[in-house]
């Protein structure tokens, strides 16, 4: 057996998953680790495998809160659990999750519904009929266009209301909504702190769940660990969902979201003890390197650096835009953006285009100012050459 | 950090995901390890985290293949592409999956469509309209009940066929079916080798593929790695799915399920390299002690042994049966069921409920002829004081 497995072997052997036969330590853990990062206000955290699944079963529990409340004490009555068995309703009731356009959610047949970033994932697929809003597009730079981007974040909340009024008029009431802080794979789309606010008002009157989907962006690189903080929400979300750089996947939820019977979100694993190792080493080397202040100091200058180039070359570049180390830049054109990243590449810079004319940038939460310089002396030999 | 796991995360920080960024080595791995054991004919392999991930994107696999068989050589229409961003049909049309009563495929919004074992499982979630047939459910001992039995899949097998042509006018085709080998969760159920014979040959006649799900039975406790190698069939089934015993998640699946375009089935993890190297010391032993030969006997001693005590308790017990030692008995009670479970676990033998009324076995590969002795006196035991 390969040597260095052996201890995790055992370890796993002993504890086959997070949720379901813990051994005695393994609760302290799940304490010191996962909940020692919690978002405020969210004390109750459920573990998956990987993002889709996280969205899947945060979706689940956001449902079985929607009907209980329509239920209040009442028990299942006969007709919900025997229609619930083949698939009708009122045991599966017709509910509705709203995203937005542009919005990346994962790829299984329930979050693909709230998918819309690329056809490509998503055509042939069947899908819910749920309801999609306008995600706000902004124009650049911000404190120039504080109007218009204000006018921006209205038409597009007025959307979601719309949408929840139609919805619960066409009989799928919108149980829930989710959101990406920052729209990744749909292209790096960020909307301001006011709209947030106000989508989480528009929820609450409507009772809708509010479901944030940091899979992207938890974890560090916005500068602070999950980048709804920067929002200032009047209250905390229902749902916080995690994947990626938390390196097991699961959701964070309020005590309200916590389902009265048991087994009713469950699987085989339940999350993997084995990856909440490795997120406790990679937490304890964020606080005692303190790299959440390196992203924020590291993160200034990067976009500092954009900001200056597309000062330089407004022809290629525009809307540099971000939070942390989590930013981007647009292109003139799609194919100038591939261009761009081809050569960076050929420079030994690995970056990646989001959206249609957009790239992002993700560096690790080690990347020192002194990389920042090495990176952009690159990317202005390569916008000199392309220019 | 935990000393055990350097070595793992050395690896996995160079090779982050089995589909994505394969060391050189990672290819020969999938080669000598999960294809090593690949189901006869399915030369191809998706990883995934989990089992309900592995359906759900296996459900992918059949709607795309369905649609490209309709689609011929024409590409993406205009149409398609944009409705299929929104939700709506064509893009995203409407097609089925075909269930059966009882099954348990996962919990993920797509497969839990599949899913009609418990309610609590299903209430409260909304669901697709999605056909479900009846499951074979046979009298025993089954040498007694031949003709009764064989009535029985004769039908399940005309309801089979009335659904597909029920949601073909319907307007949801049913693009497959996806079945169980033996109904696990949902009870034990099993059927005879001639269903799912006559299963396949209705998929084929009506264009649907056939999944069957090996997420419980494979990995050996059937006495085969794979349960379906013990039905015949007349070609490989186009997809089987995996996970739990196979430590990662993943189908098989026929060359003429792969989708023409990249990136139509995909997420971030993509399986994990460090559970491939689990499973690939999981299948030496299997290998190097004949640990499927050592299930067959054990599994022949341990159905003898049940036979006998429900020859004995006929009262208590009924319908022993399975292959393997993936074995299951009837209590004449879901009481009776729940204190013989209760009072083994005073023995120190651990045991589970499935169905209504069934006991289910599911020892390791390695339990031997002697536990089995131990396991009968224990029982017997427990029988003869509940009598």
């Amino acid at each position: 057996m390969i040597d260095g497995l052996r201890n995790l072997l055992s370890a796993l052997v002993n504890r086959p998953a997070l949720g379901v036969f813990p051994g005695e330590d393994w609760p302290a853990k799940l304490q010191n680790v996962l909940m020692s990062v919690a978002p405020t206000g969210l004390d109750h955290v459920t573990t998956m495998m990987c993002g889709s699944c996280s969205n899947e079963n945060a979706f689940k529990n956001i449902f079985i809160w929607y009907q209980s409340q329509l239920r209040g004490k009442a028990p299942f009555s006969e007709k919900e659990i025997a229609s619930s068995m083949v698939n009708q309703a009122p045991g599966a009731p017709k509910l509705s999750i709203l995203s937005f356009h542009g919005a990346f959610h994962g790829r299984t047949l329930g979050c693909l519904s709230t998918t819309h970033s690329k056809y490509i994932h998503k055509i042939d697929i069947p899908s819910f009929d749920w309801p999609i809003a306008s995600f706000p597009k902004y124009r650049y730079p911000l404190e120039e266009n504080v109007r218009e981007n204000a006018q921006e974040d209205a038409r597009c909340l007025a959307e979601v209301e719309g949408l929840i009024e139609a919805y619960a008029k066409k009989g799928i009431p919108v149980a829930g909504i989710i959101v990406e802080p920052i729209q990744s794979e749909g292209g790096d789309n960020e909307a301001s702190p006011e709209f947030f606010q106000n989508l989480q008002k528009i929820a609450k009157r409507h009772g809708s769940a509010l479901l944030i989907d940091e899979v992207q962006t938890g974890g560090g690189p916005t500068g602070k660990l999950w980048c709804h903080e920067h929002f200032n929400l009047d209250s905390p979300p229902d749902v916080v969902t995690f994947s990626k750089k938390m390196q097991l996947g699961g959701y964070y939820h309020a005590a309200h979201m916590k389902p009265a019977q048991p087994y009713r979100v469950f699987n085989t694993w339940m999350g993997d003890p084995g990856k909440l190792l490795l997120l406790e080493s990679i937490l304890k080397v964020i606080k005692q390197e303190s790299l959440l202040k390196n992203v924020e100091k590291t993160g200034a200058k990067l976009k500092a650096g954009l900001l200056q180039a597309q000062n330089e070359f407004p022809t290629l570049l525009n809307s540099a835009r971000g939070r942390g180390t989590f930013l981007a830049i647009n292109c003139a054109s799609t194919k100038l953006r591939d261009d761009i990243v081809a050569a960076l590449k050929q420079k030994g810079v690995l970056s990646g285009g989001c959206g249609e004319i957009s790239i992002r940038f993700r560096p690790a939460l080690i990347f020192q100012e002194r990389h920042v310089d090495i990176f952009l002396d690159k990317f202005r030999q390569v916008l000199k050459e392309l220019k």
